[in-house]
Formats: structure tokens, sequence, C-alpha cells
């Protein structure tokens, strides 16, 4: 297995990204592809202990910033780290994973690896760390979808839960305004008249926002403008919420004692609900696996990533959902 | 000044709501017309401290339920105390206080009591209980809008906050899924031009969900549906942390002692956060103002709401709100 990486995109590479693929190649089952400046990456993996036999360099000069037009991606830089690593995913690679511009990402995967036959419009898929951990899906890259786009997401977004997350029986649930079936916009109530017609989906029903830290699904489809708003909210809301609370510690002396005594529990529970320990985002609906880690990912973050690409490689997913689609596809036609 | 309140909306009336009432009795410069089945209205006065010369009771037989169509408060409930409270409020009235429901209560404000003169949809604006309370509008009434009607939102929220908030000069943001003007759907990018391009509005831009928290601004304009999301998930993460936050504090002895320790800084946080301190989400573009006071209000939460509308009606924000768009109107002929 071939795990192509762009060692050039994210808030902390190349050394962070490099030291998180040194971690990995120490227990992968793949060769890891290194694409970016050779003389930097070289001088990092100098740096962080590594297997030698499972990683290579492939030398690419450009850099895609996080300000740049995403279609710089197929026009204008496509000697970046991102476009060429795209470029070694489609002719010889397994999976690809960037912390690189979600934009860029997003477009170069569609226009420079396509879509899995039948798929409309990949969709990425943020993971939310709660107790029964939702895949939110899309979280970003379209802005204005049709019910037939979201039905598609429920089932992309169902069998990367159970082929990749080894979840049994994949819950599905549609995020709305209220619970009821005539809640929402007409794509709502559309989509809401789909999904409960699916014989093959295991739909729940509407789920309100507030109930998403104790959601009941493991999949949550909604459009990409909507589940930006939900994923930026629950990242600001956590942030907020722990700084609040170690204003609270460090407001005297007994307080900066008890802090000790919860130590432990309290960075139990920041690892707990911290997205990173999943890996990042998939893009599903792309025809090889395609992994987004955060764009802050540190070296952890990282090689979580690149373990979750393995696993979404390995999973043979991707050819689930093509058969799905084109399953479904027979249906509608007969 | 009279204030009406419907003595029979909420999930805690009649009870908490009369109870939230008497206590307002006792601080309130206003007549408080208590609307509702009189023989439970008088049986629940007579357990609570009250001051009798600032409440009058007024019969009305029907109940508004939570899972009516919100019509019924024009058509099928006429004789609800929702429906006569709002009878009332257009007759005679200074300001209306309800925790029934919300889409009957502007539904019913709407068409019962009508809008300010050139207002083209009222918007329930919650306030966001953060270091820098941020007025979120519209937050469940209105689907689907037009620029037009977010710039007057724009308009109806800075009005509310300098006047009732006492906040010197509002900045206003447009909730969007990234911070360029080119961000977000035609609605956004069309919106972003309209705010930027009037003088009178304190305009900041766009304002990523993340970012909410620590908000730099004081008014948030948005789309019923996104507005609604971002409300509740607010509501649902600060739930979801303070539950953890809790689990780990009775996890052992240890940590339990703690708890003690931190108990009154553990407390103050609970009450900063906590909307219900300020009151309700008033319905901006009516008349005349209208509380809609939290469902599942207690006595508490609804004083808090009652004193909120007598300050709202002595602001004559409303007067200031007609004012304001009437200028804006003569502004556009010229």
């Amino acid at each position: 297995m071939r795990i192509i990486i762009d060692a050039m995109g994210g808030d902390k590479a190349p050394e962070e990204i490099i030291r998180g693929a040194c971690d990995a190649s120490l227990t992968v089952n793949a060769t890891l592809v290194l694409v970016g400046r050779e003389d930097v990456i070289k001088e990092n993996l100098a740096k962080f202990k590594h297997d030698q036999s499972k990683i290579e360099v492939f030398h690419a000069e450009g850099i895609i910033e996080m300000d740049d037009d995403p279609m710089v991606v197929v026009k204008g830089k496509t000697d970046s780290s991102m476009s060429e690593g795209l470029r070694l995913l489609k002719e010889n690679g397994d999976a690809f994973v960037s912390a690189g511009s979600t934009g860029a990402l997003h477009t170069g995967a569609t226009l420079k690896v396509r879509n899995l036959r039948g798929v409309r419009r990949a969709a990425i898929a943020a993971l939310l760390p709660f107790d029964r951990p939702v895949l939110l899906l899309d979280s970003g890259a379209n802005i204005s979808v049709t019910p037939d786009n979201l039905l598609q997401w429920a089932y992309t977004g169902s069998i990367y839960m159970n082929r990749v997350m080894k979840v049994e029986s994949p819950v599905v649930g549609l995020l709305n305004n209220g619970t009821e079936e005539c809640k929402g916009t007409p794509l709502h109530v559309e989509t809401y008249k789909l999904l409960s017609e699916c014989g093959d989906i295991n739909f729940f029903g509407n789920v309100e926002s507030k109930d998403i830290p104790y959601c009941p699904c493991d999949v949550l489809v909604t459009d990409g403008f909507t589940g930006n708003i939900a994923l930026k909210l629950t990242e600001g809301m956590s942030k907020f919420m722990l700084k609040s609370l170690k204003s609270i510690f460090t407001a005297s002396v007994t307080s900066k004692l008890s802090y000790l005594a919860l130590k432990r529990q309290i960075t139990d529970f920041r690892t707990r609900y911290d997205s990173s320990t999943y890996g990042g985002a998939p893009i599903l609906g792309i025809s090889k696996p395609v992994i987004k880690a955060h764009g802050n990912s540190d070296a952890r973050a990282f090689k979580n990533a690149i373990l979750q690409a393995e696993r979404f490689a390995e999973s043979r997913a991707c050819d689930e959902i093509e058969a799905a689609l084109a399953a479904r596809k027979a249906q509608k036609i007969e």
C-alpha cells in the first residue's frame, strides 16, 4: 500500500507533518510517500526516528497557501506538493493525506482524482468526537445542495462508519431546526421523505443541533453551509468552555490545588473529546481515500490521520460506496 | 405602563410563571395583567407574595400547546391566553411576555399586533450570554430570507442593543462560513455588500461560528434556519460541557472535595453564562414590545423577562426602529 503525504500543507508544516509521518512509519504496513521540497523533507527526516524502508521522498517545488484560490491546485500551482501528491494518488497511490487548504484539497481531489462513479458531489465528513462519534457531512465543501446529494451522503457516511469505524448498523439523522417531518426548508422536507423511503438506510429522522452532543445517530447529513456553522461552533464552544474552566481553576490557591487533584481527569476529558484522536476528515465520494487533517495538526494528530488513511484504504469502503450507489440507481430504474 | 402576561404558556406554567410575575410586581413600575384561567391564576396568586396594586387578572379559557399549529393563535384558539393577551397588547398594552410556543407567538404578534411600518419580517432576537453578549437574529422564525431582511435586522438589532442593553455603538456581524467577503451563498455576498455600504450601521464583516463565544460584535444577523442551529448548538454544548464537568467532579472522593472548594466559582460561572439572566428573546419589528421567554422558564427567568419587557417599553426602541427604517427608505428614494 502507498499512502501519499502532502509534507508542506498545514500550519505546522513541514516539521510536525514530517514528524507525524516518521512516527507513523514505525507502525503502518504501507509505504509513505512524502511530497514536497526534497531538501526540507530530508533535513526533517534526519531529526526524527523513522523506518527508512517505509518512507519515500518525492520532490515538488510549490506550496499551496491557505488563502490561495482553491483552483490553483489544478491551474497555476500544479507543481505544488498537494497537486503533485494528488497526481501520484491517481497514478499509483492508495490514499492521500493533507493538512493544507480544505478548498484546494476538495477541488483537487474532485478534478484530478475524480469522484466515484455515480457520486454527484464529494462531501467533507468531519467526525464530531462525542461519546457516540457523529460523522457530520457535508461540513463545508458544498454550499448549495439537493435532496439527492444529501441522500448520497447518507449512503457514503453509513458505509464509512460501518467499514472504517466498525459501527454495526449506522443510524442516519438529518440536521434540522425541529424534529417534526414538516420542519426546515423545502430541501429538508424533501430529503426527509427520500430518506424515510430508503429501505437500506437506517434513518432516525430530524435531529436538532442542541442534541448533537448526545446524538442518537452515527451520521448526520446537512448542506455544507450549515455543516460548517455546526462544526466550527462545536469547536468554538469546546475551546470557550475549557478556557473558562481554566480560569475557574486559576482563580485562587485553593482552586489551583483542586486543579492538581483533578489534573488527570481533566486531561482525559480533553483527549477524549479531541477530534484529532480519530485523525482527520475523509472526503467521501472520491474514487480513492483522501483525508483532510486539521490545519493546525501537530505530529500526533497527523500520525492519527495517516493511520486512519491506512484503515480507510484497507476497508475498501470506496468500492462499497460505488456498489451501493449503483444498486440504488438500478432500483430506481426498475 | 401595562405589561400583559401569558400566564398559561411555558413548560412550568402556570405556577412558575405566576410566581415570577408576583416577584416582578414587587419591583416593576407597571401594572401586570395576567391572562389565563381566572381560578387557576387566583389560586396561584394566593401562594406567592406580590403587590396587589400592580396585578390585574384577565380571564381566558383556552391554552395554546407547544405542538399546536402556530396559526391557531389567529384561527381556532382565539380564546387562548396568548391570543387574548396579544389583543390586550394591541388595544391598551405596552408590552407582552409569553413562555409559550415560539411559532404561535411570532405568528400572533405579526398578524394581530402587526409589524412596525416599513418592517418586512419581524425577527426573534436571542441574546447569547457571552462576556460580550451577542444578539443573534433571526434565531428561528424566518427560514428563507432576503438581503433586505438581514439589513433591516442589522438596524433593529443595533437599536435594541443601544436603547435596551445600553451598548454605545453596537457592532454588527454577518454569520458566515468564512471571513472573506466572497464567502457563503449569494444571500451572504449580497448582504455583505449592502451592510458595507450602510453609513449608519457599524459593520464588522463576516463572523465564523467558532468565534461566536469571543464575538467582536454585539449583533449577529443570519437567516432563521442557521440562527436556530447556532442558538440551539450553543445551548447544547454548554449543557454537555457542564454535565461532563460534573462527571469529572463526582469521579472520586478527592474530586468531590475539589468540587466543594470550587463550588462558588462554578455556580458563578453557570449564572454568568445563563441566558435567562437577561430575560427572554425580543421579537423585533412588531409595533409593540413582545418578549419570548424560554419555554422552560422558572420564576426567576420569567421575572427577568418581565423586567426586560419594562426596559424595552420604556426605551421607546420601537419608535426609533420605525424612524430609522423610514430614514433609510427616504435615503434610497433620494
